[in-house]
Order: C-alpha cells, then structure tokens, then sequence
C-alpha cells in the first residue's frame, strides 16, 4: 500500500521530464513534495524551482566556471558539482529519485539510489542501455521497483498489470516514425540539422529528436525493454505508428494483446510511475488534454523499413551482443549526433561513424561501471578521430 | 491459485460459443474436463459432443416431440426436459459452469449455478440485462467470479486486470456499426432480412446478428457493463469501430486509456474466462489467427449515429430506468427480431414494436425471478398484440 505524500529527489529538475515532473507535483500537492533538486546548468530556472518548492537540497552540477559563478549568486545554499547528484539521489527523506538527466550522467546516481533502497522512477535511457545488466540486478538484490517514465515502457509497464511475466509472447513497441518515415533512401541523403529537428508528434530535446529521426531511439527503446520486461529480443517487434496515440502493446501467449493509448504527453507516464501502484485522477490537471475516440478517426500502423533505417539495426546488433556493446552504440551515437548538430557531419554518416566504433571494439562481457562508462568514452573519441581523418 | 483440470458443466453445448468452448477443451485436454452437457434441440452433435467428450452427465431440453424421440433413440442416457439444465448447472463435479444457452432459459440454471458455488463463465446476454441485480448480488454473496465470455466485456475485463475499480473514468465500447454502419435513414428503411443478416466482421446465429444490425446488441452489453463493472451509464460510451480488432477500451482516472485486441474470434474470450486467472498459450491452436500488426494497417473510429439506432437508445433507457424494463426490452426484442425475421415486420418496426412495449409498461422495482421472466413474456405477448393490430 502507498502512503502519500511521496517524498521526490529529481535529478535533472530543469529539462523537459524534470519540468513536467513538477508539473505533476504543483498538481498533485497533497501526494507528492519535494526533498531535493538537482540541475546541471539552467540556474535560474532551477533557482525559480527552488522558490517553489522549497526542496530541503539543491545541487547544481555547475559544469563551466559562470554556471558555477552564477549558482554562488542565486542559490548560495547550493552544493556545487557532480558529487551533488549523489546527495540528490540518496537523500535520506527521499522515497523515490526521479532519474530524469540525459546521458551517462544519471548511472551513478541512479546506481547509489538503489543502493539507498530508493524507488527509481526512470527516464533516462542510457542507463539501462548500457549498464541494464547491473542497475536491475542491484534493485532486486535491493528489492526496489524500476518504474519506467519513457511513454513506450509505460505503456507495456501498464498493459502488463496484473499479468504474468511467463505469459508475455511478444512486445510491440510503437514508433512515429519520425520525420523521414515516409522520406526515400535518396531524399534522407541530403536531409539538414532543421528537417531533422522538426518531429512531427513530440518536443523533445535535440539529442533525442534526432536520435527519433535515425530511429536510434527506438533502438535503445529495445535494449531497455529487454532490460525492463525481460522479453528476448527476438520477441520484440516495432511497428511504425505515425499518430502516436498507441504507445505500444503486449501480445500474450493466448493471443489476446493489449495496447495503451493517450494523447502524446508524458505526464501522464509520469504520473503513472510516480502514483504506482495508484493512479492519480486528472480532473482539474490542465496539461492533460483528453483523448476523444471519434475524434482520433484513424490510427494506422506500418512496417518499419529497415534499410532506410540503419541506426536502428545497429541498436538491435550491439544489444543482442551485449557485453560493452551497447556503450559503444550509446558513445558513438552521442558524439555523431553532436557532429551532425554542429553542421559538421551528413544525417546517413551517423550510422556510418556508430557502425565503424562497433566494428573496432573489442567487447568485455559483463563490464562494470568504470569499464562502461571508459567504453563510452572511448565510443566517442573514436567517432571524433574518424571525422577528423575524413575531414 | 489455479489447479489443473477444471472441470466444465456447458449449458448450450451445440450452439456457436458451446461448440467453441468445446474447441478449447480439445486443444487443451490437461487443463479442462467436460462433466456436464446441456443442449435443446441439435441432438445429432450432442451425440457426437457426448462421444468425444465423455461427459457424467447429458441434458436435452428437447423441447418438441420429435427432439424428444431423437433424444430417446441417440442418447438413450440423456436426461431430458428443463430440469435437465439445472442439473448440469449444479453438477457436483463441476468447477465452473458455461452459460451459453440463448434466451432468457439460461437465468435460472445461473442462479442455481451461482448458488452451487460454481465459478461462472457467462455468455448469455439475457441474464444480466434481466436480471443483473440478482446475479451479482447472489455471486457476491456466494463469492464466485462472473467471467464474462462475449468479446467487449472480455476486453474491458482484461483491461481491468491488475487495476482498481475506483480507477476507472469511462468504459469505451466498440461496435463494428453492423451491416447499416454506412446506410442511410432512408436506405434502413428498405432493409431485407438478407441484408440484416449479412453481418460485416462477425459469423453468429439469427437473433444475435439482427441485433447487432440494429445495434440493440450493444446496447444490452452496454446494460450488461453496468452490472459486471459496477460503473454507472453516464461513464460508458460507444465507439463505432468497423475493424472489430479493437473489443473495447477502459479509461482511468489519469488519462491513460487500455485496449484490448485480436483479430474476431470467440475462442480467446472463451480462453480466457475458462483459464482466468492464467493464460493459456494458443502455440498449436489453429483456430486462433495471429493479429500482426503492420497487416492491421488502419484501425477507424467513428461516432455512433443515434437517430438511426433507435434500438440502442431504447436499450440505454431501459436500462438507466431500470426494475422491469430492461425485462420488457429483451421479451420485446426477441419477439420483434422474430417477426421481422418471418417476414411480418420491417426492420425499422422492430424498434417502434419495442418502444411501444416501454411506454405501456408498469415497471415494478427490484424484480425477482418469477416476475422478471413473466414481465419478458408479458412484452412477447404484447409485441404480437401489436403486430396483430396492425396486421
């Protein structure tokens, strides 16, 4: 039984999930308060959150000296670098952390909020992709729940409710599609940073937007599934689902499946990892628009054409090899992305720079976190050498 | 916990979910056993059913002389008469009984059922728009499931697994709209019986096909929701859904919405009301089709056009006011469905028959068995009176 109000640590309170995560807090006052903010450099903004909430801790991880400078001026009361995201994530009145930072800098955190017995709710993807081996063996050796905020995990999370494991045939992500899902081999080749910015059905950072445009995302979508649900990959399917409305669906072994459905928003896979095992009722809550049925008239599903697509296999390979693998797949895809924002790569050369790293890597079988986070770090600075030698 | 095998007493074991249930229990001979059958009138397949399937105990209603002298000469064994089925009900050796007679004969045999303590797995629509009021109350008291066999409440049962019934914000049901889904009021007017019994997406017998032309089928599972899900009229909807892949949705009170999908087929909800709570896999059951979905390229949904279903929003009405109406409305239903289909009626009069038998009903509160079954006769009667006028 849940006892409310829950106590929330959120790491990464002013990007997209964070502030949509205190966006479901100001609704949700009597359920939810906050113990402890962490942000990397949006100061005044997370001084803003501070003001608001009245958190008993605030971090800021300050990665450049004015963020530093400006975080001694607004929030005195801050503990400054990385070591705060620790803090955050095991502070001793926190029931739940929110893991909502993009890139490898939510693992060890997320790692010592298990170990803190804190129950994670989960939205950043790397680091199940690359250490799901470890972050789910630490939270059932500490018996605490991995609850997942990505709305393609919440979906199969809710439609698995009240159902067995054993009885999970087959997994059926959904995926837009993205930008380019109708787009040809040809026309993806000239294809500039702003067409690939333009998702037609979610704001997004622009990491992940691209990451949606390759359909790398979806990709690590299947690495953490197998992580999460512990479906083997060759019962996993994505189909392309350009309304995204279906955020994905169960087959079970009877031949019943189950799909979740809303309208694209992620409060409400927020508001379901954070109210589990309740549900939290909406009335009154104005960020959720509601889902009319003969209003969507039409939802349609397609195949997902793989060669125009070459990230997304590149996902699926580096995942069913395991090992190191998929730091590879999670550092290469950081620094190609960044090459391409910069203007400095083509689209299709992000596939080809994260297909060359995968080809060079001798892999370690069940690495640890030192050894997964040097592989990504590796993972990128080779993608930045085999630019330079083309530039 | 579940044990292995459970043993089925079937009442209606030669008609379309009878002989489907059988399929199941030949599939699957180490999780179910047939102790009791129960049939009326096809005493050739019960006599092959008896066969196979080695039953304790056989029951021919055989209500005709010449059933009855069929019966003598196949099934020399065969307890015949009505009697016959509140003996298979309340076999001794049976765990769960399937209701799947049509009409109003199968109420009584439930009921004794439920007060046999036999787990309930229901296909007879009559029951619980009836008599939805005794049932539930007796199966509370007895503590026996009532497992819902016809798809949409199948559906929304599977919706509801693992969540809670205060959850619940509204219970979409979908209809496939029929065969006059795209008529015109004109053209539903000049409706033949083969077209009224040509139905789009579903193979059933006469009466249940002619109501789901006229939509009066939903509108009793519709009354049928209220009493298996204990949420009130003004939270369910209907959906106009031609593709019948979707069989019914439930939204919660966070927005979050589940579906529940298979190609058309009775055998999973039978399957599943017959296993719950586990599943059972379909690996080598032919007459299970896979639902994959990039061939499901395009689900529709549309909004339920009223003025040409009066039959539904007579069931709606008859069902918020509740007593004896709901009564009236299946007594006059199968009357009407019975003229139209001998061709003494239109189509369009089976609705206007309805309604008249509402509106010169007395409705009495809280109806017991006795006068739920004379109030449908009294509404039989009344149709024919009506026709008789007219005539």
């Amino acid at each position: 039984m849940t006892t409310f109000p829950k106590r929330i640590a959120l790491l990464g309170s002013t990007g997209s999930i964070g502030r949509q995560t205190l966006d479901v807090v100001r609704q949700f006052p009597e359920q939810f308060q906050v113990v402890a903010l962490a942000a990397r450099s949006n100061v005044s903004l997370l001084a803003q959150q501070v003001a608001e909430f009245q958190p008993q801790l605030v971090t800021c991880f300050a990665d450049t000296p004015e963020v530093e400078a400006r975080a001694r001026e607004l929030l005195p009361q801050a503990v400054l670098g990385e070591q705060g995201l620790l803090e955050v994530a095991t502070h001793p009145e926190a029931d739940i952390v929110v893991a909502a930072t993009s890139g490898l800098v939510g693992l060890k955190p997320t790692l010592a909020a298990i170990g803190a017995r804190k129950a994670i709710a989960l939205a950043n993807k790397e680091t199940l992709v690359m250490a799901g081996h470890l972050v789910m063996q630490a939270a059932q050796r500490a018996g605490v729940p991995i609850l997942p905020i990505d709305s393609e995990h919440s979906a199969i999370w809710q439609c698995l409710r009240g159902e067995e494991q054993r009885d999970i045939a087959r997994l059926f992500l959904t995926a837009s599609g993205g930008p380019f899902r109708s787009a040809t081999l040809e026309e993806i080749q000239g294809v500039t940073i702003a067409q690939a910015l333009a998702h037609p059905t979610w704001h997004m950072g622009p990491k992940i937007t691209i990451d949606s445009a390759t359909l790398m995302n979806k990709g690590l979508e299947v690495i953490e599934s197998r992580w999460l649900f512990g479906v083997p990959y060759e019962r996993m399917e994505v189909v392309v689902h350009p309304e995204s409305i279906i955020h994905s669906m169960v087959e079970f072994v009877d031949g019943s499946i189950k799909l979740q459905a809303s309208l694209p928003s992620m409060h409400i896979p927020i508001m379901n990892a954070l109210a589990y095992p309740q549900r939290l009722d909406r009335t009154g809550a104005e960020f959720i628009r509601e889902l009319s049925w003969p209003t969507v008239a039409n939802l349609h599903f397609e195949a997902l054409d793989l060669p125009r697509f070459p990230c997304f296999r590149l996902a699926l390979e580096a995942g069913r090899r395991g090992g190191t693998y998929p730091s590879v797949l999670v550092g290469a895809d950081e620094e190609a992305v960044e090459l391409f924002l910069a203007g400095k790569i083509r689209f299709v050369q992000i596939a080809e720079f994260i297909e060359e790293a995968l080809e060079r890597h001798t892999a370690i079988e069940q690495p640890d976190v030192t050894t997964t986070l040097e592989t990504c770090a590796w993972a990128r600075r080779m993608v930045r050498e085999l630019w330079k030698k083309r530039a």
